[in-house]
């Protein structure tokens, strides 16, 4: 059966923003034949999504047709009326983002699920008081949804568990990977793991013991051929005999002696970021390095999925 | 020009020990076109060594023909005569290292490097007191480093800085990736960043936040991703409109604030080793899992290669 717009059985979503990551999530709920009405307070945004829609979908070889099922609307009521889930992708200001949820909670239908595509700010901090708290949950993703599929899942303490299992279905049906975490933490898990290795690795860059670009080959051509595979934890599974206990008792003393050493908060200095910047690409290239990361992403993301 | 073996313009490199990290390097050399001599003590080892290499190719794809250009020897000075390069892989125990590398030191030519697969111990520590020891260093792979190109090259306080630049020209030579460090440190690079990861993992997964899956999946499918294809350091310098000094502005306060919270050695514990070993494939899978995860990692690298 052909997912065309209007298919009365397609799965109905709203995205509130139209700047990279929402028309990113528009375009992974689109392609996976849901019917998507995004908005955005600007009207000059919102007169462009489409085209840049069509843009994208040339670049990550995405089909364009699915672009059709993408429905720009004029204001925030009609975007959230009738659809299961609402994501949110405003700017991380904690009072813009308490004005938002204000005004989704007294709009949306109670059984539509507010997600909120925030990565620095939790679930609680403006969720709370509001009568529909229980449908309200972070969905973070990795920019760009659409070529990166995790989707980290943060409930706040009074997110329903019920919400929490839609949530999770959801993301399984539009292919993306959900992670589910038990309750608020800062930074939830992705960047708390992004934290510590960049911490670490400025300290070694400031202190030349490694350039910059050797600490990223140190990655790209060793650690992070593993990770992508298996992850770090299915890794060192492998990584002894008798499996991950076998590890840990050859290694874990060792590993914890390199964590106790390890660098904090204290190497995000700004002699480190003077190296960075003097030895990575200058700021002019970024756009354009960017467009070329997400199309290899996602040759990536089909390899991986070929490859499993 | 084939590469045949006896081909009196090929590179000479001698093996020391016939495990699965000496193997793996005998590959690497001898698929480069190198002259390989590997010797191991234990002579059913020996023995078996060509048979293994067999096998290897055929899972990792490579031509099987480059086992022709792998000698066994009977003992260490017939395998270092006439050998520009040493890859010693001998147990990671002080008192072992220190003899091969007394006996290497006296029976290698002056001008035969001699480098050390060793992950824990830094070169001082084996090298100290020995007349060639400006010729020993680190050559730290990845394991299988036939299909992880990365090796960390990494000095002693006496090796020679001429050294090291034949080292980076060596195993350029031989399609890995160096990555050259300016002075030891413990646990080199590589593994100061797994030890950071791994610590912060453990206690999310002791504390119940995330679960095994979760947190492989977080990396898998999402920070992995990037850092595969342009790693950590790369991956912020695109993560702002300005570069990399722009998301240390935005970020780095926040990045910062995650590092100093994060766990260090106190994350090593036995639930967590519990809950682990719960969750991951039995130790019975790991030798049958590491078969696959080489033959994936070889799909990976030539992936990796033909989509710069």
């Amino acid at each position: 059966m052909s997912q065309a717009q209007g298919n009365s059985t397609a799965r109905r979503i709203a995205i509130i923003g139209g700047g990279l990551i929402g028309r990113a999530w528009a375009l992974v709920f689109a392609r996976a034949g849901c019917e998507v009405k995004l908005w955005d307070p600007d009207p000059t945004v919102r007169a462009r999504v489409i085209d840049q829609l069509l843009e994208t979908c040339q670049r990550s070889g995405d089909d364009p047709s699915a672009v059709a099922r993408v429905t720009v609307c004029a204001d925030m009521a009609t975007t959230v009326d009738q659809v299961e889930w609402v994501q949110e992708n405003g700017p991380e200001n904690l009072g813009i983002k308490r004005e938002i949820y204000a005004e989704l909670d007294r709009t949306a239908a109670l059984e539509t699920i507010l997600a909120s595509s925030s990565s620095a700010l939790v679930a609680s901090s403006f969720a709370a008081g509001l009568a529909g708290r229980a449908r309200i949950l972070v969905a973070h993703p990795v920019n760009p949804p659409h070529v990166i599929p995790v989707v980290e899942l943060c409930p706040g303490p009074d997110t329903a568990p019920d919400v929490m299992d839609r949530a999770e279905e959801l993301m399984h049906a539009v292919a993306q990977v959900p992670v589910r975490l038990s309750r608020e933490i800062d930074g939830f898990v992705l960047n708390r793991l992004q934290a510590v290795v960049l911490a670490e690795a400025m300290r070694l860059i400031e202190q030349g013991i490694v350039t910059p670009q050797g600490l990223d080959d140190t990655i790209r051509h060793g650690l992070g051929r593993r990770w992508v595979l298996l992850g770090p934890m299915a890794t060192i599974n492998l990584n002894a005999p008798g499996g991950v206990k076998d590890y840990l008792h050859r290694y874990g003393p060792t590993m914890a002696r390199l964590s106790d050493s390890a660098a904090r908060g204290e190497a995000f200095t700004e002699a480190a970021a003077e190296i960075l910047a003097a030895n990575l690409p200058v700021p002019e290239l970024v756009q354009e390095l960017s467009l070329q990361r997400d199309a290899r992403l996602g040759e990536l993301s089909r390899f991986l999925h070929n490859n499993k």
